[in-house]
């Protein structure tokens, strides 16, 4: 039975993040910590939780907190977590951090999108935490990087196919849809249900945040520089993320090629669902649960691909897919505790 | 572990078993029946439960699946589980129905809603399964009524309240509101999307076929008969339930004495959640869980109360409260299996 | 030709009213003015309004406006209007104010419910704006209170059932559903996207600032004091209400004395249908139009009437009934500028 | 004025029709018709409609309709329409079809999409009915096909782009998210609001319909074979569509002759609307308007150019731009009875 601490407990990514933690055969939920709502209880906050977890709120104390956990969760802001993580991994206490701050392997990459880094030691040696893809990496490593949630829904399926060469790496297009929660808990006139509701929107055409994060990685995988050109738009829902990608194949690439590729990468085991042919995923099939379900067109004349994955942007693209990684990280079965099943309805 | 078997298992109510059994510790899902999709594997027909739930639909045989299973979920239409259920009984096998053909005590006041009842000895001795209020009797039997989500939603607040003589039994109003998965699968145009998002209305107002569950059960309860007035209205959500109650409470009855007859019989241990003073149900909260909320104002000058409650109509009213009474029928922990929590969001 | 301005234009009433008065026939719209957006272009703010309205938002100065404009409608927070009405009305601008602050005919009424009244000479002779039942009075007056929306909603089948003593003023029960738009559109947790959509709640039970103004208005109407029992609640979907109410009806009141006095007061050039029997409102049905649509229900024996009715709280419960105000007010068509028909999707 | 007819009035393009000619000033409603409804009053029907349109639902009979009406729309489905247009023309009834069985010049086009063609004659005199960019031809015309929603949200952007040859015909892209209405009213497990509400999908990926229409009046404009890759995606809302296009700029093209070109075909008397550099549609800013909003971004580096458009695929994806239509078959102003301003909520 591990001990686990989540500091930022009272967003959205840090309650989903209490849920599964609290439910967890292998993991016991010891402390929260939140900075708006120090001193009361996480019941209060989320009435939905009365009953089932009693906990109250304390401040982000690294030596307290450090007393009474094996690993920490970090929902904080990006810009946030970077002065934290370090004191924790002094005190032998592994490190979740779902922020952007440990998701680069290079610096400069960071900075150029976000702003100085104040701990680049650890960066150095932190781990990309794309579960299925650097599950051995995650293993050995005590400071991790959980992915976002559009580089999740991107690089699931694209990584093994730019690693094997399948896909021409010039003019890959990311066409992303995310529901509302991805933009987090704090209120604002872009978050206000009448601006959203019967509405759909691209936003951030040309600057989003998380295109480096997904070009680094693809561009390791791909061993040359990779663009891409990638727009998010928000989806008039609460939870889940699909994303359309166009790219070309490279020469003598066929639909089986494509298949096996991604069926050797995820078997039936993984959280990663391959769709049979003619079958492409649906928010609805992988919300309230830690799958990434893909499925690809590939039209042999032009050899342009259509590529689309779904997932639920709090579960596998944050919370689920963080866990994921800690049973990995603490050598527990990789799917305790999000054998969860809410997708039909 | 136990055996179980679910007959309808494609319809809305038939899904949401399929996933509860499915994750149930103390329970294997052995065999599951579809008319309509007779033949067809469960993840074809909901891709949600694929490398989760691999079970092909059967037919409804009595005699094959009896064979294989100790215990069968009804999630069959009103007047087709009585032709079902005694063949079960008879050989064994415990039964658990959905729909409202068990529900009644007194035949005439089933028939007079429904039809003529096929299956009278049987519906003699089957128990109403209202979880927290007829405990033992569920304990000991071998067919049950699972309750519907609008009695469910009245009865769990009002029962315990009548039985004490703490409301006047004249007068009651119970002003239902419920999410679009209440109304079932089937496609029609009262179902369609643009017929109900954005919507709200009222539904069969002065003739809807709960009333006379809710009065039968509430009239044993008072020991006099009662009467209700009950409008079910439609709301743009897919599942949730949400029940505003007006009554006038008895001479001499405080806000005390209510909140103390509902705690006595709803501890923190079981799935009714008594809220604190001042505070109101919300269906975000139950939204995904087991859990019954109720909050209740009581004018003291005017002796009017008004009590709300909530529920997941699949869940509380519907499928979680059918496994809750397996759990109870086979001698397993309440909770087991049911311990979800997905309110937050 | 009347010169009409709009104080307050850039909540969600003003947006509505903007756009309702630029496109009147009898109205030209001179002047909008906002505290959050002062110099601002209305289509920078309203992107929809873009090659619409082409204003820009100016301070909310009586002296300048009142050169440019015969009428004002307010739209402004309650406690604010009252500081700016008789600076109006002394330069001949007819004032429409849809706060709260000119509903109330007893100023200690209001006061209870908000604060001291600044102006209390001017509310003194205000008129309340139920168009359809104070139309005379309306026809006069230079200084107008508009209804809230639940008032609205409650009193338009009420009051004159009331006032023809056809139910009983004891024990009225008003079950009142809203949606998001009503709250405006300041950002806030309790507007944020993910808290509203798929949730279902009661809000200030026992205590709404509405109530007041709906017992005033039917005590002045029955002749003796009324006290209501009163539930918001509030729905997942942006604009429409719909309110179920309970009540009994006196002595010998009939189904069909019912139907006859509200289809006498509501005739068919009417914003108000008296739906046929067993038909009933439904929001989608008065979505973006000027109607309230009334529906019943008595049940002979027991003598309790349900009735349901249903508007667009930001035209009927707000926008469109100030401008259906002004048309009396200014001798113009009551419908002019009114015939919107959105409410089939 | 001039007298309208309208056959197949009770589905959603249908029902939107009525909406429009029944608040036309040039226009007089005279008959409707319906197979499924034949007999029944429209207001019954759509009792949005009630005391707006008083009219009834009669036989799809050419004969009969053609005595009283001078301009009929056909809200028929595919391949039902061809039957009846050229019995309308030959009694001098101008046709404006809503159906895809006047769209395509090329009858084998036509045919490989849907079926044998039996009124090639006048197939080959229809013009196609994208208001902005075939004006005279339609003011020519008695016969017209009125453009798909997805095509019009696809060209209305890209055709005067591609006919100055500002943009590369090859490997163009449009990902493109329709709202549910777009899928008609017939009910299916497809449409049903718990299948649609909270999800998000592509479908038909690979093979829809809509293509051969768009590559037709692109290669035309293009003057040379154009190849598209399309995927249509399905929205949790009622009405909107969005439109998100990628394709790569011609050599020295710059975002102003981008710009330039947009704003010389669309000036501010038209229904499209160039927004300014930065800004991209939402659906929100047309939903309930006959506007289409377009927006784009090029990065000057890679030479990819991304383009946003938004319509509400009612009005200017079906109803709105067959009025506007018909505006210009007789002669009328274009903008009227079509200045709706409801995009705000």
């Amino acid at each position: 039975m591990i001990r686990v601490g989540i500091a930022g407990a009272t967003g959205y990514t840090g309650a989903e993040l209490v849920k599964l933690v609290a439910g967890h055969p292998g993991a016991e939920l010891t402390a929260v910590t939140s900075q708006s709502y120090r001193g009361r209880a996480i019941q209060d906050i989320f009435p939905s939780m009365r009953n089932v977890v009693d906990l109250t709120c304390e401040a982000l104390d690294v030596d307290t907190l450090s007393q009474k956990i094996d690993c920490v969760f970090l929902a904080l802001p990006h810009k946030v977590s970077m002065n934290y993580a370090s004191g924790f991994v002094e005190k032998n206490v592994k490190v979740i951090d779902l922020s952007a701050d440990f998701r680069f392997q290079d610096a400069a990459a960071y900075e150029s999108a976000y702003q100085e880094h104040v701990s680049k030691d650890l960066l150095e040696r932190a781990v990309y935490g794309l579960s299925e893809l650097y599950r051995d990496e995650i293993a050995a490593t005590d400071i991790l990087g959980n992915p976002g949630c559009y580089p999740t829904s991107f690089l699931l399926p694209m990584l093994p196919l730019v690693r094997q060469k399948l896909v021409q790496t010039d003019g890959i297009i990311s066409d992303s849809k995310s529901g509302v929660s991805g933009a987090g808990r704090a209120a604002s006139l872009g978050t206000h249900f009448c601006e959203v509701n019967e509405s759909f929107k691209p936003y951030k055409v040309g600057s989003h945040r998380h295109v480096p994060e997904m070009e680094e990685v693809l561009s390791l995988g791909a061993g040359e520089p990779v663009t891409i050109t990638f727009v998010p738009h928000l989806l008039p829902l609460t939870r889940g993320m699909l994303t359309t990608i166009y790219a070309t194949v490279t020469e003598n690439t066929t639909e089986e090629t494509i298949r096996k590729t991604l069926l050797s990468q995820y078997g039936p085991d993984t959280f990663v669902r391959v769709l049979p042919r003619g079958e492409f995923p649906d928010i609805r099939n992988v919300r309230g649960t830690n799958f990434c379900d893909i499925g690809f067109h590939l039209d042999k004349d032009s050899g342009r691909i259509i590529i689309v994955s779904a997932i639920d942007n709090l579960l596998k693209g944050a919370a689920g897919q963080a866990v994921q990684n800690m049973n990995i990280m603490f050598g527990m079965a990789e799917r305790m505790g999000l054998e969860l099943l809410q997708g039909a309805l």
